[in-house]
């Protein structure tokens, strides 16, 4: 009990719940209805694309939503079923059971509850920075590459053909050979819907503030097209009569409230689904957060990652309990919430209120849906995550994260979403430790008349033979610790007269443990070869860690605040020969120290 | 031919031969007499770890030797079979075939051969930084397991029982089930053997000393020890019939030459074994390289880390050949190359001549050789290699570091080399993005009366409330890029005042693609909040890199050379009224800038 009052108080709700007054209600209000009327086409379309029954898109969007505006730290969030883990989930449970059937439901359910629970430990065990681990150009390919896949994937329903293929290319390749078989009706209302979304994106908001619209609720306006795609192709198939033609339709979906669901017990699935949940956890949260912290940062608010994670969890777990699958906080639907005024999540409490009238009433309207507006809906709406501009960036900018992200790219486009993801994390790490496993190392020298040392290949230095000045510019650690050996043991293999080396640390944030066993590598080699190793210019920080090892203890030279105190001492001859041509040439009396 | 010529010149062959003489001759025959002698017992001993029969550890000698002097950079590495490579050896084959078999000999030449494949493809392709995968602490913990599992797989040899176990802590179990059903004679040879082999470690070479013996041949005698305890162990049970009375021998070992041998084309097997020889690859390349580096550092010699990947996977190949399976460089016999004198890799030929005399000679000699003598060699040798000085070492240190030598350690008992290596390597990694996912950020603030910034929180110092420093102890890349934002994000929204933030870069020594747009991002979040972002005291390299790129044209703030100059531009006040008090204090007359 004590615990669950030490841990409440942090509940977002706690805080905005005690303000809340009527201000803030129609706020909320008029946010709920548009995001509604928002979300019920794309609740439909990605339930589709996720190979589930459409209800379970709407499903998915009721409580969520509530759980999340109970845990949530963002005002604006809006959570629900996104393209993208509607792609992911698609992939991994299509391996275990034909989409359509209960038992691909039942493995959907449980990929939910999964997803749920391992963001929740995440959260709880404050392990956020495990999302770290999706470097930016591993994103964005990753997201440009499901933009993809999820276009071409849907290409089928506008052609109203079948299509299959193992990954993007043989699906093109599929598409390319059913095209000449393409159902005309199916095709002109989708290459129609298509348009006409495209149009609604770019030229109904001009024209509607030519119209003298203002631009908000122009904007506002334009996001809700789909829901006139939607409404107008229904009554064309209803009143030509094409579902007899050969469109397709969505059909029958079931009225009523989600219904109430426990995921199946079945250690096998459990298991396999264990990986994929993990991936769609980890790229829901990484998008949910980019853009809850964007929208917050707009009104000077702040997010709080740890909590993102519970709340994310508890509606992915909620998504479970009422026959939806994996949701995270969407772009497109918490940008229009943000638009049209949402001040608390208590907007998204209402807008659950709204898709639960629409489940209970709106669903037999749907029947003469065709599936080619959905589709388009998604084709129009994933579009806009396909990016080449980072690609153009970041070969500008630096050719190993260039590769990071055509690696994934490629990888997630040939081997699909969850290999492709795996194979671009192992390959920014390994990217990154190859940066870092080479670090900037200087020689350096005396800046003459100065206390200063600098690279004796881009100054005008003096040095000693005797003594070897190095400065590291990277943190020592185990990624470089044998880089730094093999750098002295070159060094020293080719200055015979060597009798000390220097480490000038002025650039070393950290020393892990790997590298202080390098250190006393080398501190052991230079000894061996009768040569002392000093250390200079430390870090405190670091200095603190260095106080109390065998290292310092057993080090055979000293630690020297500064490197002109260390020169100085070693290589006086250096700095007095200096001096007295310094004197010399300046006529003035010296003194020596 | 081109590349061919272009790339023949860094044979360190044609260095070292070119000089070759008597001298270094007699230097070489010496040692490779002494190692001869030491490796005929260690050979067979690795070999029986391995599940193979002995004379694969005498075949695994002697061409790899060869490869190994031709491409080798050290001058004192002996390569052969070693115990952490034969128990992964044996861990990754005994999956697929029974020890003793003839398909688990197959198999572990297609081993050798694949782990030759790749250390040559990693030499050739100078990836030898992927061996930096592998930190000290996961290193030392994998190796003090290994050395543990080793010791407990051969104390069934020395009780005379049969025993298994799924992992460390099953096969002790049954061995203390067994222990009671214990062979007298095999133990009584068994403990006789280990009580002999660790006198010889630490009690012969004193008593030599003190007979007069030099300090080094005294230790050379000592380290041959287990060829007095095969002589007298094999003397004993031919003697007195003891083969008969149930103790294990060796029993026949075919005479003769290495028998020249191809790896089967088996392509499941090849690719199941694909990670175990990656793993095995780099273990020993890991292990080869630090033996070679401290016995190089000796002499002030150096050895060339891609180079020795290249020779490795030669000797790797070399074994596949001729009947042998995965070999390294080795500890102990290095050591005793170089104490006795080696001077060049023809020590190593020398050394694989004698073994071929030995195998064609030698062989009929061992069939009384008890198996509970190999078994008690072996012990005596992995002993040294379980170290818990590291736990120690590291709990002071970083607890982390700690905590990857733990997690190894346990993971390795647990669930066996490879896994147990694998899970290490990802804790390090995790652990690793820990550590830097949260850098060290500090406020900074204006030391009066000097040019100076100090952490606030640590120094008196003053600050404005419409302009913020922060200075962030470590490099900007994704680990770290959006703490980076949440940092900012947390600092606007309790500053209502604040008016620019400036971002003092003095340690960071390097900005990934990531953090670039993570910066970007902060920076419209920042504007969007109406504040803008300057930078302070950015690296040359850093600096280099950011121009030209879209945030740098974009930014809405400046990018100051210190951050002096940024605070005297941006919160004049905060100097001026300073410089004032100064004057009114001091009493002199004051020139306002």
């Amino acid at each position: 009990m004590k615990r669950l009052t030490a841990w409440l108080p942090e509940l977002p709700i706690l805080t905005w719940g005690k303000r809340y007054n009527k201000d803030l209600l129609t706020g909320d209000a008029i946010a709920a209805v548009i995001v509604t009327i928002m979300l019920i086409p794309q609740s439909l379309a990605y339930a589709m694309l996720a190979g589930l029954p459409p209800q379970a898109g709407i499903y998915a969007s009721i409580l969520p939503l509530v759980a999340y505006a109970l845990f949530g730290s963002s005002n604006v969030l809006a959570v629900g079923p996104v393209a993208v883990a509607s792609l992911m989930t698609a992939s991994a449970i299509g391996q275990f059971a034909a989409a359509g059937s209960p038992d691909y439901w039942q493995a959907a359910i449980v990929l939910a509850f999964l997803s749920g629970g391992i963001l929740l430990l995440l959260g709880l065990l404050r392990l956020g920075f495990f999302a770290n681990f999706l470097s930016h150009p591993v994103i964005s390919g990753f997201i440009s590459a499901s933009g993809l896949i999820i276009a071409a994937s849907q290409v089928k329903h506008i052609l109203g053909v079948k299509a299959e293929g193992e990954n993007f290319f043989s699906l093109l390749a599929s598409l390319a050979t059913q095209a000449g078989h393409s159902h005309a009706a199916t095709l002109a209302i989708g290459i129609g819907a298509i348009a006409f979304l495209f149009w609604t994106r770019k030229g109904l908001k001009p024209l509607l503030i030519t119209w003298g619209v203002p631009a908000r609720t122009a904007d506002i306006i334009a996001k809700i097209g789909p829901v006139a795609a939607i409404a107008v192709t229904s009554l064309l198939v209803w009143s030509l009569g094409l579902d007899k033609a050969g469109v397709k339709v969505v059909g029958a979906v079931p009225q009523g409230l989600p219904p109430l669901t426990v995921p199946q017990w079945n250690p096998e699935l459990w298991q396999a689904l264990l990986v994929p949940a993990a991936l769609i956890s980890v790229v829901g949260f990484v998008e949910s957060v980019s853009v809850g912290q964007t929208l917050a940062a707009k009104r000077r608010e702040r997010i709080e990652p740890d909590q993102e994670l519970v709340a994310l969890g508890a509606s992915n777990v909620a998504a479970a309990m009422t026959g939806g699958f994996p949701v995270t906080g969407g772009f497109a639907r918490s940008v229009v919430n943000f638009d049209a005024g949402a001040q608390t999540p208590a907007a998204g409490v209402f807008t659950a209120v709204g898709l639960t009238l629409a489940s209970l009433l709106l669903t037999p309207a749907l029947y003469y849906l065709p599936q080619a507006t959905l589709a388009a809906t998604i084709i129009v709406a994933v579009l806009s995550l396909v990016d080449f501009s980072i690609l153009k960036r970041t070969w500008a900018y630096s050719r190993l994260d260039f590769a990071s992200v055509i690696g994934t790219l490629g990888a997630t486009l040939l081997f699909g979403v969850e290999a492709g993801l795996l194979i671009g994390v192992s390959m920014s790490l390994a990217f990154f430790l190859y940066r870092t496993s080479k670090p900037h190392v200087a020689v350096v020298g005396w800046v003459p008349g100065t206390e200063h040392f600098r690279n004796i290949e881009r100054h005008r230095v003096v040095t000693s033979p005797s003594v070897l000045g190095l400065r590291v510019d990277e943190n020592l650690y185990f990624a470089n610790a044998r880089f730094l050996e093999d750098c002295i043991n070159n060094a020293i293999a080719t200055r015979p007269e060597l009798k000390h080396v220097v480490l000038l640390c002025s650039a070393v944030n950290s020393i892990d443990a790997s590298a202080l066993e390098s250190l006393e590598n080398i501190e052991h080699q230079l000894r061996t070869a009768g040569i002392s190793l000093h250390l200079s210019e430390v870090k405190g920080p670091v200095m603190d860690r260095l106080k109390g090892t065998a290292f310092l203890q057993h080090l055979s030279g000293k630690v020297y605040l500064t490197h002109f105190q260390a020169i100085g001492e070693l290589a006086p001859e250096l700095i007095k020969s200096e001096a007295e041509q310094k004197c010399a040439t300046s006529g003035n009396a010296c003194v020596r120290g």
